[in-house]
């Protein structure tokens, strides 16, 4: 493998000194590209795209072209495990994700295998190991995944859902299948992540769309104990390097001090959470990530350029800080603008890097 | 105007002893109800149904003919205000709520009037009017109003908006602008909250369902100061009675400090914070309302029983707690289920009350 010739963001993430804040954004291989839209016409279905590992490494490359981002990200969607499991995913235009066999029997939950990562998503390590080599080491690869209690919504739900009625009334009516549930699934992502960690990529994130979602209690016990297991299986040290973990909740702003008792090296941060306040409940135990409001990006890059400023001040001086959105960027943002906000992060953090 | 026979939801808004905790429920004159649908039929369309004092009285008081509620809740809507203001509100089946004419110009908008609560919104002065006659002093009558910022969010947008790219675009870009909209907003609702409180309502409560929409800085200053505005503008005491004023912004779990220097009697909760941490939190300057998780109610009277308990010992003992669900009842929740929450609510709360 080739030296890496930034390694801004991995030192971010290790509270190491940088010169400059590293940035990179959630969906930055995504639909607000043109060239993105292009590749994605060619592959066909969305799925095609996802499981087309020269496509994959293509879409997930374009960004870095533009833009002089500090790391990559793969491409690939949160529901590959589900998918894997048998339940059949699908999209329908407009629609967001859908499963064909959606879980709602306990015989389906306990009859669910844990997809062995180099076989059935093989196509998923085939991209890591494809884009590392494309990289040729001029940043950082992070590999992640959907967490349990996210995945799990999508699969008992069969979707995208807006009250998640069906696995609240299982989470509230019989805990004890939902808890078994995430078990299997909490065993496939530190498998799958691990394969990622095995095939090259070089910090790993789990995504946790829907934890906000919850009570605080049922956060704990349902969201982030499965991903506290998930942190303990990982290979954290891959040959000779540290892998970092980074855990992202949206709307987890109330729950950080928990979500850093994890032993993650990192926590994303949507724009509710002001980020000053947050490195001082944290302290020095993890280094944070985010969180510029997406549709901060909708405004012009003078504009944009004053909140990139406010998110840099709210931060202050000293490592451990990764500029990002606090969510994925939207579909209808005009590239230039991201350009702005990448160029005036690494121009307005150099004073706190002194 | 009639004695109040039950007090209890005015005694806790005020932190007196009660005898047992107060509840109601957010949209509890709602789809739900089979007797609701029959009315919402009979009435034409949903603006038919608002626009109507008979049928809107009606509706308010079917919940309390099943239910030991101990508050009534006028039935509206929180768009009157700029339906009255002329932009046009109008609903499309399943898409909710849209306005014909969204404010986009500087023109349009400076050139917005503050509506007349006795002339453009009559309809709804005179269904609280013929509300609190038909309740002959029962249960006492909350008005209502949604937040400035919220009703802007619709206004600019034209209608429901996932990610608020238009009303944020002018925030980054004009904030000024948007300022001078809030402002107009903030009169107009204080004016209407004003009058329905001389109309007859016993306490009212500000609907900020999308402040938690935005960062910090901008919550205080796009939605709560206005809110604060409004709240320094309320007629407090109305006769010999006080009228106490609840606050409620979902996904505000993380600036209540700032919510109760409103001043503020009350602070709405949603479910995604600890109502004995918000205790601790705010100490003795507010009442709190919520928050059991409306999903709880698509689980069976035992489920919804234990997590009533849960909700109750989270506030622990003395008076200050109004019971709700965090947000709006679900319209696929059977009604017995709701009676099992409320039933669960009266039984369950008296040992906290000795």
């Amino acid at each position: 493998m080739a030296e890496l010739k930034n390694d801004r963001f991995l030192r971010a993430l290790m509270r190491q000194p940088v010169d400059v804040t590293p940035v990179w954004m959630m969906r930055q291989a995504g639909r607000y590209l043109p060239e993105y839209r292009q590749t994605r016409q060619r592959a066909g279905s969305f799925m095609d795209l996802c499981g087309n590992p020269e496509l994959a490494c293509e879409v997930t490359l374009q960004p870095l072209a533009r833009f002089p981002l500090d790391a990559a990200i793969l491409f690939s969607d949160i529901l590959t495990i589900p998918d894997a499991m048998g339940l059949g995913l699908y999209f329908e235009e407009g629609e967001g994700p859908r499963f064909k066999h959606p879980l709602r029997r306990e015989k389906e939950i306990l009859a669910l295998g844990v997809p062995d990562p180099e076989q059935e998503l093989k196509y998923v390590m085939d991209a890591v190991r494809l884009i590392r080599r494309e990289l040729d080491g001029r940043v950082p690869l992070i590999g992640f995944s959907g967490s349990p209690w996210t995945l799990a919504t999508y699969m008992v739900e069969g979707g995208s859902s807006k009250d998640f009625r069906t696995i609240k009334a299982m989470m509230y009516e019989n805990p004890r299948l939902l808890d078994k549930l995430l078990a299997t699934v909490a065993e496939s992502v530190a498998l799958y992540l691990n394969a990622q960690i095995q095939a090259g990529a070089q910090a790993v994130m789990i995504f946790d769309t829907w934890g906000g979602a919850l009570t605080p209690d049922d956060y704990c016990h349902f969201s982030l104990q499965p991903m506290a297991q998930i942190i303990d299986a990982l290979t954290r040290q891959h040959e000779d390097r540290k892998v970092p973990v980074i855990l992202f909740t949206k709307n987890g702003g109330q729950w950080l001090e928990a979500m850093t008792d994890t032993g993650a090296d990192a926590l994303g941060l949507d724009w509710t959470t002001n980020l000053g306040d947050a490195r001082r409940r944290v302290g020095d135990q993890v280094a944070l990530q985010g969180n510029l409001d997406p549709s901060v990006l909708y405004a012009s890059p003078e504009h944009i350029r004053e909140q990139v400023a406010k998110v840099l001040a709210s931060y202050g001086a000293g490592s451990g800080h990764v500029f990002n959105l606090g969510h994925g960027i939207h579909p209808g943002i005009k590239p230039e603008n991201a350009g702005a906000m990448i160029a005036a992060v690494h121009e307005l953090s150099r004073p706190y890097h002194r």
